[in-house]
C-alpha cells in the first residue's frame, strides 16, 4: 500500500468493532486498517482464519495479517484516524498505556455509545478532559445500526457527527459501501447523548415487556421517551436546528427499543422478570450500557432539574432496588 | 337502567368495535350500550353466547341482549353518543338508511382510522359534508391501541380529540377502566390525519420487510415517516401547539409499524414478497386502510406540493404497479 493511503486504527474487538472491520473491508477506498484485539488468542484466530471467534463469527474479515495488534498504543500511534470501539466500561483499560500525545493531530472517533463508569462522562467529554483532545478533532458515530445486521449486509445508515464536517466526511469515505449509507451531522453532543439515553429507554421497554406490558404500552412509552430525550439533550446543549426525529436520535431509539438484538432491552426484560441486576449481568455475559447510563443521566436530571419520569423509573429500579411493577405502575400515570 | 344514564351506540362489529364493547363493559359508569351488528347470524350468536363469533372471539361481552340491532338507524336515533366503528370502506353501507336529522344534537365519535373510498375524505370531513354535523359535535378516537391487546386487558391509552373538550371528556368517562387510560386533545384533524398516514407508513414498513430489509432500515424509515407526517399534518392544519411525538401521532405510528397485529404491515409484507394488491387483499380477507389512504394522501401531496417520498413510494407501488424493490431502492437514497 502506498504511504499516502489513510491509516485507520480500530481499538476494540467486540461485535460493533468487528462490524466496522467488515464495513471497511467492503468499502472500495484504498486504505490501511490497523486493528487492536484485546486477547492474543483471538488475534491468533483472526490471523489464521479471518473470522472473529467471539463476535459475529460468521463474518469473513478482510484484514492484513500484519496489522493486528494487542497493544492499543501501537495502533493509535500509527493511525491517522483512531476509532475507539470498546464497550464504554472497558475503554479505560484499553487506553491504559496511551498518552495524550499519542492522539495529537489525529481524528479521534468514538463509536462507543455509553458512559465511562466512575467518571460519569460521555466518551467525547472524557477524551477532551483526560487526553486534552480538542473537540474539533472528535467524530462521533451514531446509528441506527445494529452490528448483527451489518454482518448480514442489510442496508443501514450511520450518522457521523463532527464540529469539522470535513473530518466526518473523511471517515464517511472509508465506511460507505453497498449496504452502508452515511449521514453527516454537526451535532456531536446531541448524537452522543441521544445514543446514551436511548439505551436507558430500551432498558425501560425491556422492563415493561418483562412485566407483561404489550405493544400498545410500549408505543406510549417510546413516544414519551423521545420527548424526554429532547428535553435532556436541549438542556445540555441547546441547538435550534436539531430535529430529535432525525435518524441519529429517534431512529437509534427505535432500533434499540424494538430490536431483538438489543442488549439493553434483553437486560431490562430480565429485570422485569425479577432477576437482580447482578444475576442479569452474569446471565447475559455482556454489558448493558444503559445500566451505567442510568446513573450518569440521573446526575444530569438533578443538576438541571429536568422532568424525565422514564429515566427516573429506571434509576429507582436499578440503583434503589425499588420493585419494577410498582415503579412502572407509577410511571404509567405520568405518561401522556 | 335509569333514563338519565347516558346512551352510547356502537355502529360496527369488527375487532375494534368489539374491543370497545369490552372497554365499555369493564368501565364502571352506569350506561346504556346499544350495538349495531351487521349480520343477523352474528347478532344471534352474541345474544346467545356473549362472544363475537368473528372477531376477538375469546372476549366475553357484557351487553344487554335487548340492545343489539341490525339496523344502524335505530341505534343512532336512540343514542346520546354515537360511535362509528366500521372499517372506513364499509361506513357508507352501514349508514345507508341514516338521515342527517338522526345525528342532530348528538356527540358523533369516529373510531375509524381511514379514508372513505371514492370520497377521498377522512371520516370527520365526511360527517361534516354529508350529514352536516358541526365540528363541535365530533370526537375522534386515536391510539395507540390495538384491539387485540385490549382483549388481553393490556394497559393501553386512547387519545380523544374534540374541539369541545367536554365532549371528549364525556366519552372518556365511559371508556376509562383498569386497563384503559385516556388522553384528551383538541387536535381533531391532526389526530385523524395522523392515524390515516400511519397506515401508509406501516404498509411501507411491511413492504421493506417483505423485500428483506432489516430493523436498521426500518428505524430510518420510521424516523423519516414521522417527519413526513409532521410536514403533511402541519400543511393541512397548522397548529403551533401540536407535538408530533405525542402518543396519538408517533405512538400510533409505532404500534402500527412495529406490531405483529398490524393489518397494514401484513398487507405491505405481502406486496414486498411479490403479491399483487388484489391477491394480497383476497389472502388477508381484511381491508388494509393504508391502501385507500395512499390514494387520498397522494391528492393532498399534489395539492399542497409536499415532499413526502415514503408516501410517494407506496403510491407508485400500489397504484402505478411499479416494482417494489426498485422503488424502495430509490427511496433509500432520499432518506436522512
Amino acid at each position: 500500500m502506498a504511504e499516502s493511503e489513510p491509516k485507520i486504527g480500530i481499538v476494540g474487538s467486540g461485535s460493533w468493532a468487528t462490524a466496522m472491520i467488515k464495513m471497511l473491508g467492503d468499502n472500495e477506498v484504498q486504505k490501511h486498517v490497523l486493528w487492536w484485539i484485546r486477547k492474543i488468542e483471538d488475534l491468533t484466530y483472526v490471523k489464521t482464519y479471518h473470522h472473529n471467534p467471539s463476535y459475529l463469527s460468521a463474518v469473513e474479515l478482510r484484514v492484513d495479517e500484519t496489522n493486528l495488534y494487542t497493544d492499543a498504543r501501537q495502533v493509535i500511534q500509527q493511525a491517522d484516524i483512531v476509532v475507539l470501539n470498546t464497550p464504554s466500561a472497558y475503554l479505560k483499560a484499553a487506553l491504559r498505556e496511551v498518552q495524550a500525545s499519542d492522539f495529537a493531530g489525529k481524528i479521534v472517533v468514538s463509536a462507543i455509545k455509553g458512559i465511562i463508569p466512575d467518571e460519569n462522562l460521555i466518551v467525547g467529554e472524557y477524551l477532551m478532559k483526560v487526553y486534552g483532545i480538542p473537540i474539533e478533532q472528535i467524530v462521533v458515530i451514531g446509528g441506527p445500526c445494529h452490528a448483527e445486521e451489518v454482518s448480514l449486509e442489510k442496508l443501514s445508515y450511520l450518522t457521523l457527527a463532527a464540529k469539522v464536517s470535513d473530518h466526518a466526511e473523511q471517515l464517511g469515505k472509508l465506511l460507505r459501501n453497498r449496504y452502508i449509507n452515511t449521514i453527516i451531522s454537526t451535532d456531536i453532543f446531541g448524537v452522543e447523548y441521544g445514543a446514551v439515553l436511548k439505551n436507558i429507554y430500551a432498558l425501560a421497554g425491556g422492563i415493561c415487556h418483562g412485566l407483561g406490558f404489550g405493544d400498545n404500552f410500549l408505543a406510549v412509552l417510546v413516544s414519551n421517551a423521545i420527548r424526554e430525550m429532547e428535553t435532556c439533550v436541549n438542556a445540555i446543549d441547546p441547538e435550534e436546528s436539531r430535529d430529535i426525529n432525525a435518524s441519529a436520535y429517534l431512529g437509534d431509539l427505535l432500533v434499540t427499543a424494538y430490536s431483538q438484538f438489543s442488549r439493553n432491552r434483553t437486560f431490562g426484560h430480565m429485570i422485569g422478570k425479577g432477576y437482580t441486576v447482578q444475576s442479569a449481568q452474569l446471565e447475559m455475559n455482556m454489558v448493558a450500557e444503559g445500566y451505567y447510563a442510568s446513573a450518569c443521566i440521573q446526575n444530569i436530571i438533578q443538576g438541571y432539574g429536568l422532568n424525565m419520569p422514564i429515566c427516573d423509573t429506571v434509576y429507582q429500579i436499578l440503583y434503589n432496588k425499588q420493585p419494577a411493577a410498582l415503579e412502572v405502575k407509577k410511571l404509567a400515570t405520568k405518561l401522556t
